[in-house]
C-alpha cells in the first residue's frame, strides 16, 4: 500500500493529462450552441468515476442537463459522503482576451503558480477542483484506503441556477442520503494560508427589458422628444443605489443578518492587503458600501450589480439612433437570512414602480439561492481542519466567502447534513474570466488532502 | 416639348426601377465591411448623372470615400444651382426587425401611402431624394427646360460626418461656385402640408468608455467591493440630465438661441396631434425638456440621447461577471448658435470630471457639426415657395427640424451661400430605423416640383 504522497507522485502526469482532456471539452451550460459538449462532458464523468472504483455509476436524466451518480458502498453501517461537482463551465467570451483558445489548455507558470497552472475554462471552476474528488477516491479505492462509504452528484447546470438538480434532490433523498456533503467550489486565502469556506452569499439574478418607442428612431427628428429606453433604462439602474452606495430597494435589507463587533474583528485579522489588491486589479481605489471594509463588503453584506447591458448602435462608427428597447442582466448577491425569492420579487416591484411614462418595463428573474453558514463546532469542519492541518501544516482558517453555491441551502433543507467547503483554487485563478487557470501545486494538494478528510471524518464520527 | 408631368406619366416606372437598382447595393459607410459596396455606388451614381445630361462629370478622390461631382454649364452669365445629396446609407441592424431585406426593395401599399412606397435602407435617406434631382434634370435637358447651370456634389459620408467633405469643399471654392445649394435629404409635414425645412440642429457625437479592474471579474468574490464600470457608467450617464430634463453639462446651454414668444406661437400653429404622436410610436406619454412642447423639444432646443450601450455579458442566460469595461455612444443635438466643437470639449471636460475613484474614463469624438437657419426672405426660400404652390396646390410651412446636415453651415461658411432644403420624406418614412420607406408618391412628387424651383430661381435671380 502507497500513502497518497507517493501515489501522487507515481501518477502526477496522468492526473493532469486525465484533467486537461475533460477541459477540452466546451461544457458551456449556458449556450444552447455546446448542447452536446455539454453532454459528453456526462459521459467522460461516468467513466472517470467507474475507473476510480465506483461500484455503481449512472447518468440521471433530469429536464435539463442530466446529473452523473456514482457511489462505492463498504457498509451501509459506516459514515457517508456525499461529493458534489459540477461539470459544467462559464462562457468563454470575451473570447479575445484569452492568451490561449480557452479550449485548448495549457500549462503555464505565473508568480503565483511558479509550479505551474492548468490555462482553461473550467479549470478551477469547477472541473478541475471536482476531478480532485475523483482521483482521490482512486487513491482509496486501489490502496485499501476507503474509511467509510461515497457517494458522488455531479450535475450540469452550476453555472445557469442549478434548476435540474433542485428538481432531482427531492426525489431522490433515498439514494442521496449522507452523513456530510463535500464541495470544492470555492478558494482559499493563498497557497501558505489555506482556509475552509464557512459562509456563502445567495443570488438573485434578473434581465430587464425596457421599451420605449414602438421602433428605433431618428435621433434628430426624436431626440429630445419621447424616452430614450437606454437614458431611462440607466437612470433606473443609477437610482437602486444611493450616494452611500447602500442599495434602495424598499425592504431590501430587513433580513439581513448583521454581524457583532467581535465576529468583524476576528474577520478583520484574516491577512489582507489593499495595496496589492488595488495592485492586482490596476485600480486606483475600490469602491463600495459606506461603512465596511473591503472584505466585508464582498462577504458578509448584499450587493447589487450589473453583469451586462446594451441596447441600440453598438457596431463601429456612428448611428444617430434613439432604440426601442434596452436591457439590462442584474444580479444581487445576498446574505444568511435573505430569501432569494422575496428579495427578486423585491426588485421586481421596485423596478416597475421607478419606470417613468413613456416606457414598459419587463423584469424577468432567472434564477436564485440562498446564503448558506456552517458552524466551525461542525464535525465536517473538524475533520476537514484536521486534513489542512496534516498537508498544509498550518491551522486553516474559517472564512466567509461572497459567492454562490445556492444548492449548499437545499442541500441542508432537503438532506439534512451540513456541506464542508473545501476550496483549493485562489482570487487569482480568474474564475468566469478570461485566462481562468488553476495550480498544478493546487491540483495535486487538493487531491492530497481529500484522503485525510475520509480518515478524520471517519474517525471523529465514531466518537460521535 | 413635354410638361414634367407628362414626362412623369411616360417614364413612371423607368424612374421606379432605376431607384430600385441604386437600393440594391448596400452603401453603409459606417461599416467598413461594406466599402467595396460604397465605392461601387459612388460609380452608379456617376453613371446616372452622366445619362441625365452632365457635360463633365467626376469621381473626386478624398481621404475617404469619393465625392461624385456634375455639371451642366450652360451660360456662365446665368446663375448656378449646386445639388448636394448623399450616396451612403446608415447602417441596417438590427436587421431582424426589418420585414424584407434592406437591400432587397419591395413597393407595398400603407395607410399613408396608398400608391405605394419603397422600402429600403436609404429609399428615402438619401438615395430616394437625391435621386429625385438626377430625374429633374433628365427632364430639363431631354426638353430644353434648363433655365440655368447646375452642380451635383453627391457625397459617401454624410451618415458617419462628412469629413472628406469638409476636407473637399474648402479646396474647390471654385469648382463649388453657386447662387443657391439645393438638398432634398429632411422631410415635410405630411402630403397635403408641405413644409421647407428652414433650421436644423447641430450635432456632438461622442463614444465614451468606462474602465475599471483590469479583467472581468467573479460577481461573487468582488461584487460590491470594486467599482463595477457598468453600474458607474449608467450612475454617470444618468446625471447628465436633472429632474426636469435640463442637460447638466456645466456651459451646455450658454449660446443656446431663445426663440421670441411670437416665434413660438408661430411654430405653435404647424398641425400636430399628441395624440396621434403617441398611438403612432406606442408610447403611453411623450418625455423632455419641462417648459417646452414635443415640437420644440425636437427642433429648437439641444438634447442629449444615448444611441448605443454596451457592457459585461449580453447573450443568453446567466454569467455573474463584473465587466472589466463599459460602453457608450452618445449624441448631442444642438441649436443655433452652439459651436459643436466647444460642446464636444465642454462634454468630455464633465465627463471626465464625474468619473468617481475605481475607474478610468475615456471620451473620444467621433464627429459633429453646426447648427443652422435659411431666412424666409431669401430668393431661394422664395423660388421654393412657388414651385410647392405650383405642384401642391397650397404654400409650404416653413419649419424648423430636428436632424443635422452639418455640413450646410460649412457651405455657408465656405461657399458663402444660403442652403435651401426641399424634403419630400415623411417622419413616419422611418429614416435610421427598420422598414424605411419612400412614398413613391413622394419621389415623383418630388421629380415633378423640382424644375419648378430652376425656373422661379432663375426668374427671381434676374429681378434681383
Amino acid at each position: 500500500m502507497q500513502t497518497i504522497q507517493e501515489y501522487i507522485a507515481q501518477h502526477k502526469q496522468r492526473f493532469i493529462d486525465e484533467l486537461i482532456d475533460l477541459l477540452k471539452i466546451p461544457s458551456v451550460s449556458a449556450d444552447p450552441a455546446y448542447n452536446q459538449d455539454v453532454l459528453n462532458t456526462a459521459d467522460a464523468v461516468k467513466a472517470s468515476l467507474e475507473k476510480a472504483g465506483c461500484d455503481k455509476v449512472e447518468i440521471c436524466e433530469t429536464p435539463g442537463y442530466p446529473i452523473v451518480y456514482g457511489e462505492k458502498i463498504i457498509d451501509p453501517a459506516l459514515p457517508t459522503v456525499l461529493v458534489y461537482g459540477h461539470y459544467d463551465v462559464q462562457p468563454a467570451d470575451p473570447i479575445d482576451l484569452w492568451d490561449a483558445p480557452p479550449f485548448d489548455p495549457v500549462i503555464k507558470k505565473t508568480d503565483i503558480h511558479p509550479e505551474g497552472a492548468i490555462f482553461a475554462r473550467g479549470a478551477c471552476d469547477d472541473k478541475g477542483q471536482m476531478y480532485m474528488h475523483v482521483k482521490a477516491l482512486e487513491y482509496m479505492t486501489q490502496n485499501g484506503q476507503l474509511p467509510c462509504n461515497v457517494k458522488f452528484m455531479i450535475e450540469g447546470e452550476e453555472e445557469v441556477g442549478s434548476e435540474s438538480l433542485a428538481w432531482f434532490v427531492p426525489k431522490n433523498k433515498e439514494k442521496l442520503a449522507n452523513d456530510v456533503i463535500l464541495i470544492s467550489d470555492t478558494g482559499m486565502i493563498a497557497n501558505d494560508i489555506p482556509s475552509i469556506t464557512t459562509g456563502l452569499r445567495g443570488l438573485s439574478y434578473v434581465e430587464v427589458e425596457v421599451t420605449g418607442p414602438n421602433r428605433d428612431l431618428h435621433s434628430g427628428l426624436y431626440g429630445g422628444a419621447v424616452a430614450n429606453p437606454i437614458n431611462v433604462l440607466t437612470k433606473m439602474i443609477s437610482s437602486l443605489h444611493d450616494e452611500n452606495n447602500h442599495i434602495t430597494i424598499p425592504g431590501f435589507y430587513d433580513k439581513v443578518e448583521e454581524l457583532s463587533k467581535e465576529e468583524r474583528a476576528e474577520m478583520a485579522k484574516a491577512p489582507f492587503s489593499l495595496e496589492a489588491y488595488k495592485n492586482a486589479l490596476d485600480i486606483d481605489d475600490v469602491y463600495g458600501e459606506a461603512g465596511y471594509s473591503t472584505n466585508e463588503r464582498n462577504s458578509i453584506r448584499p450587493t447589487l450589480d450589473v453583469n451586462g447591458i446594451w441596447g441600440g448602435y453598438t457596431g463601429e462608427g456612428a448611428k444617430t439612433v434613439i432604440a426601442s428597447k434596452a436591457y439590462a442582466k442584474i444580479s444581487m448577491r445576498l446574505v444568511p437570512n435573505q430569501e432569494w425569492e422575496e428579495i427578486t420579487e423585491l426588485f421586481k416591484k421596485h423596478f416597475e414602480s421607478i419606470a417613468p411614462a413613456g416606457v414598459r418595463v419587463k423584469v424577468t428573474p432567472h434564477h436564485g439561492g440562498q446564503g448558506y453558514v456552517t458552524p466551525i463546532d461542525n464535525i465536517g469542519y473538524q475533520a476537514a481542519s484536521k486534513a489542512y492541518q496534516e498537508t498544509f501544516g498550518v491551522t486553516p482558517i474559517p472564512q466567509r466567502s461572497g459567492g454562490s453555491i445556492p444548492i449548499v441551502s437545499l442541500f441542508e433543507q432537503e438532506l439534512k447534513s451540513k456541506t464542508i467547503l473545501m476550496g483549493f483554487g485562489l482570487n487569482s485563478d480568474a474564475i468566469h474570466s478570461p485566462n481562468e487557470h488553476f495550480g498544478v501545486w493546487n491540483y495535486l494538494k487538493g487531491i492530497e488532502t481529500i484522503p485525510f478528510f475520509y480518515r478524520y471524518f471517519s474517525e471523529l464520527s465514531e466518537k460521535a
